[in-house]
């Protein structure tokens, strides 16, 4: 059997997480069960939602436990089948956690259909944050075209794709992002009509009057905050705000008091939540949708490819210190060609 | 004529509005002009949303000029007729002002359908604050059998129908309201499962956890700030909250900021805001499902009744100090046989 190298979490962060959170360790690959498959991890996606899971206060069955390996989602080639329907060579979908060679019950596996998309595609632009933009934007936003559409970590994983199927879509999108190579990046390779680099902004609000004259009908938000107070002071009637993220609250010391849902309720204005697993019966739909985009050239999706397994808990803090730009991915082997 | 007695806005309040802030006045009755109506005032409704027309920063169009008579709904009797469908002795309802005579074009009346119920019942249990209760927990709140249903201001206009639509419907109704008299009607006339004296409380949060020991699937929001965040924190899976009023806010020094949005974000949960005139083609809809809880005698709608047009203004003092038990209303003249 191969080595298994794992990450395991070690310490719960206080701040933004690091290697100081985690230790390796190395464990012969736990021979497949009857219904299990034994994987090779080709990509692990880093993702905000990883964060909460290692608090302590994270719900019962979302919290990792001390000693556990680190969860997170991924995409991974099968070694060994015991499980109906994969045989070796087959590439999957699933939660692998931080490790090399995960053995996973065949049932929590997603096999990729490579019709759509090459196995990048599938961590990229055919990934759940890809999806997550689609299905927040349509069923929660209600996007319609002409829609003034505003999104916040407008470069990030979901904020990329949120900002090019709006403008696939017909509307007039602006991005919100940190630093002039981002910025240049959202208004550049997505086709955002306008950018607002929130650093060099002392005045968030006055920057979204700029860029957004006619007002906000459908505001994005990946971040929560302060920058979800401003843009609600620019609604337009029958506004729709779609709570995506938070990850300006993730750290911080107490929560923001948002002092703008005034607006919100004189907009008749709709702000609602959601969890992309609740459409998980439909991401066969997104992922036609995204992947007939990637086909016609109109949709990308930057990646920010980290080598190495060891290089999973230093990119958990790249993106809460939003050092990336593009989707945070961690590439763990070479990555063969379809089979 | 008659003569016409009118309050018009002297000045505009910086706090809760009184008889300082009108002058009265006395003109001849305005004589119809073609499609026109003169009518005699026989009552006035008192609600929250007039104190934002009083502002200097209320929008152009619904801002309420200086010297201008005060904006206000009511029920009236047709003493002249020059418009079509009209004729002396119709009871109907208008945005009449505060005025004892107003004269205003027969397209902006609408005639009470007395089957229905009576006169008393039109500015009450079958008025706006009524049919405002109904599409914001059956449209906007997505009201369903069983729901956990919280809501505050319980004893006021709005929020006694709430808990009794909510009651009649089959749900578990928690009402928050001030002081002993308020919480004895909420939970007795009204049928409230559970009542929360805020006054009473030190801690809002611990005492919602109490009385809805199962979380909140539908919060109705009359009031804002620190009582919205704190049912924030109850809310349920797929919960809804209905910005209905923000009455805590009108006279705040400054905006309530709001923490627990992440409780919304978590719980994937929504809050919208709207105004009863979008449902306009659809009040006959809410008054045939209110009348005949009228009749069958589920439903009831206490009115605090204040006489003489200068009471008005006591009136809106009352509303803003949470004085009033039941929805406010003024009462003009003594008030007709049907005709």
């Amino acid at each position: 059997m191969p080595t298994n190298h794992r990450l395991l979490l070690a310490a719960r962060p206080t701040g933004i997480p690091g290697p100081e959170n985690f230790t390796a360790d190395a464990v012969p690959a736990r021979t497949p069960g009857a219904g299990e498959v034994l994987l090779e991890t080709l990509y692990l996606s880093i993702d905000p939602a990883m964060r909460s899971w290692m608090n302590e206060s994270a719900a019962y069955n979302q919290r990792i436990s001390l000693g556990e390996v680190m969860r997170g989602g991924g995409i991974a080639r099968v070694l060994e089948s015991r499980a109906e329907n994969f045989v070796p060579g087959n590439l999957v979908q699933a939660r692998l956690g931080w490790q090399t060679h995960p053995t996973i019950a065949g049932r929590y596996l997603q096999k990729l259909d490579l019709a759509l998309g090459t196995v990048e595609d599938w961590i990229g632009p055919l990934g759940l944050s890809a999806v997550t933009a689609y299905f927040g934007l349509r069923d929660i936003g209600g996007l319609r075209p002409n829609d003034r559409v505003l999104v916040s970590a407008a470069a990030g994983g979901v904020g990329q794709i949120v900002v090019q199927i709006a403008r696939i879509e017909g509307c007039r999108v602006v991005g919100i992002a940190g630093g002039m190579e981002k910025c240049a990046f959202v208004a550049g390779e997505l086709g955002a009509d306008a950018v607002i680099d929130y650093k060099a902004e002392k005045d968030l609000s006055a920057a979204i009057a700029r860029a957004c004259p006619e007002g906000v009908d459908l505001y994005f938000d990946n971040v929560g905050g302060p920058t979800l107070d401003a843009a609600l002071e620019h609604l337009r009637l029958n506004a729709r705000v779609v709570l995506c993220g938070r990850i300006s609250q993730t750290h911080a010391a107490e929560p923001y008091g948002v002092r703008n849902l005034g607006r919100l309720a004189a907009a008749r204005g709709r702000m609602q939540g959601f969890l992309v697993f609740n459409y998980h019966e439909r991401y066969d739909e997104a992922r036609t949708w995204l992947a007939a985009r990637l086909r016609d050239g109109s949709l990308q999706q930057r990646l920010h490819v980290l080598d190495g397994l060891e290089q999973a808990p230093i990119g958990l803090g790249k993106l809460f210190r939003s050092e990336n730009t593009g989707k945070l991915v961690v590439r763990l082997s070479e990555v063969p060609g379809p089979r």
